[in-house]
């Protein structure tokens, strides 16, 4: 091929930082599909410019996909100011040499998911998922990705709990292993689609789920399922949500995320609760994944909201799965 | 000692970002004298809180100094994320375990300092230094500290003589070698050191000098010598300057910097074109330091002012050494 025996080099251009994270994901496709699309080509190794919005001399590691029948090359990602030298000597029509190491390493563990759970007092059997996942990247200590989504989570649920009076359908707190490095697969899956699996029948009376995974920093936008939008429930969301800065969004929530997303094509709707990710590009998935990157106050709008969010779906009758969207009228 | 065996850990808390750069000193001094002060008491090792004002997980190398008759322990900087961890595990009581592995060594080589000019026309002999240094810490790329400052200095001269007329002074434009490695001792020296010793009587001729070692961000005061305050020169640098940003300030400028600060005994006074420094202790010193973190923008005014306070001193017969301090009068 034509990159036989060479480093295949990817430079697509900074990503750029959206307040909805919208920019990773064209990038991701392209780390996910590079080195199997290299080897296809006859090259060694797959280097990329990092995926990430900051301009630190730190990678941003992230999923690479092997495609079946094809021999897994080593890749790599190098940050910003490395993919900018790199990408200049090229244009400059010098002639690059890389020296890759790679301390990376496979191995076989298990992980676990972690289940706790305020008992609905007049419907225990009807269930509101809260996920997170447990596991973070390597490099960071997974403050951002994802204890941040735990602490929300689980300090939200606390509140209600600590108010005395018990909701009337069932929280259920999640932490989901392995949402790191086993994402779904047929042969394996991930905490979620574990979860999912497991829960066989019960699942037909799982009312929502929503997860917490983008960080700590503030909630801008409530997005309910397609049939919720224009709902009375969605105007009692709204007014006790637009308070601490949270808008009803029309935007539907239909994918839920990585660790509760298995349930969606089992029947369970989802809510989000969308963060502002200007910032977390800078940091998730590197060394910089750390504790002072939390900042409280933030921290704490997350914590209301889920909490008020959860009060009303807790205490309503709403059923999400029979709502239907609204067809607009034919003028 | 109190420290037998141990790693000593020294966390002064995160230094401050002042424009003028005044929060690194004070740290700098514990760095400087604390792996000596450690080993007195016993210490195996010297563990320090990076002295730098970023949130990165990059350590701050920088200079450690040892004491004649001491023996030299291994001395280590830890970023401010870690540093907060260590921190807090030391308050919560527990006991701390840190693993040091350093790729650090020692050797011998030869640095040289690069000198050019632009001969006076009319006072040949009348010398003016431009000075910056080559060298730049091992952990970045050099980009500001110190390849901006030689960008400047050589940009400004170029700019006087893209000019097609010549200044009646000579301008100096000098990199310094070994200003990173060597601070000034009686054994070894820097380059500045180095140039100032070599110059003999020829200093006496020595105008004034100035250096550029401090990024490229923008230069926002004109520091003088002592005798300068007030004096035609002041206003009318004020007058070139002003409308550029840059202020005259009544801070005397008696240091110069690391590489043209051996002239100063030797008789040369100083002028400084201070710039912002609120940056630059995120960045110097760490991997960091690469040429994506230089403004165009901000660079070209410091060219812009080098340039312009450069034609004033080059074309006038102000004699620096003869100005002497007004003395306020008594009322």
């Amino acid at each position: 091929g034509p990159l036989t025996g060479k480093i295949a080099y990817i430079d697509l251009g900074q990503m750029h930082a959206m307040q909805d994270g919208s920019g990773y994901g064209p990038q991701t496709r392209v780390r996910g599909l590079g080195p199997a699309a290299a080897q296809d080509k006859g090259a060694v190794a797959f280097l990329i410019r990092s995926v990430g919005s900051d301009e630190n001399r730190m990678p941003h590691t992230g999923t690479t996909r092997y495609v079946d029948g094809h021999q897994t090359i080593p890749s790599f990602a190098v940050s910003a100011p490395d993919a900018d030298q790199i990408s200049r000597l090229i244009e400059w029509g010098e002639t690059v040499r890389v020296h890759l190491s790679s301390t990376a390493r496979t191995y076989q563990t298990t992980s676990q998911n972690v289940v706790g759970e305020i008992t609905g007092k007049t419907h225990p059997e009807q269930v509101i998922v809260l996920g997170s996942h447990m596991d973070s990247w390597d490099l960071g200590t997974g403050a951002i990705d994802d204890g941040a989504g735990g602490a929300i989570t689980v300090a939200a649920a606390k509140a209600i709990a600590d108010s005395g009076r018990r909701p009337a359908r069932t929280l259920r707190v999640i932490f989901y292993g392995s949402e790191e490095v086993s994402q779904p697969t047929p042969q394996t899956g991930n905490g979620g689609g574990v979860y999912a699996r497991g829960q066989g029948a019960a699942l037909d009376k799982h009312i929502i789920a929503g997860e917490s995974d983008f960080g700590a920093d503030r909630v801008y936008a409530l997005r309910l399922p397609a049939g919720a939008q224009g709902s009375d429930f969605q105007k009692a969301a709204t007014r006790v949500l637009y308070p601490i800065g949270v808008l009803a969004s029309d935007r539907v929530e239909t994918e839920g995320g990585v660790d509760v997303g298995p349930m969606g094509p089992l029947g369970v709707p989802f809510f989000g609760l969308a963060q502002d990710g200007t910032r977390y590009f800078d940091l998730h998935h590197t060394a910089n994944d750390t504790l002072d990157k939390i900042d409280p106050a933030q921290l704490n709008q997350n914590v209301a909201a889920w909490a008020g969010l959860l009060w009303l779906i807790a205490d309503s009758d709403v059923d999400f799965r029979a709502m239907k969207p609204v067809t607009p009228a034919t003028p």
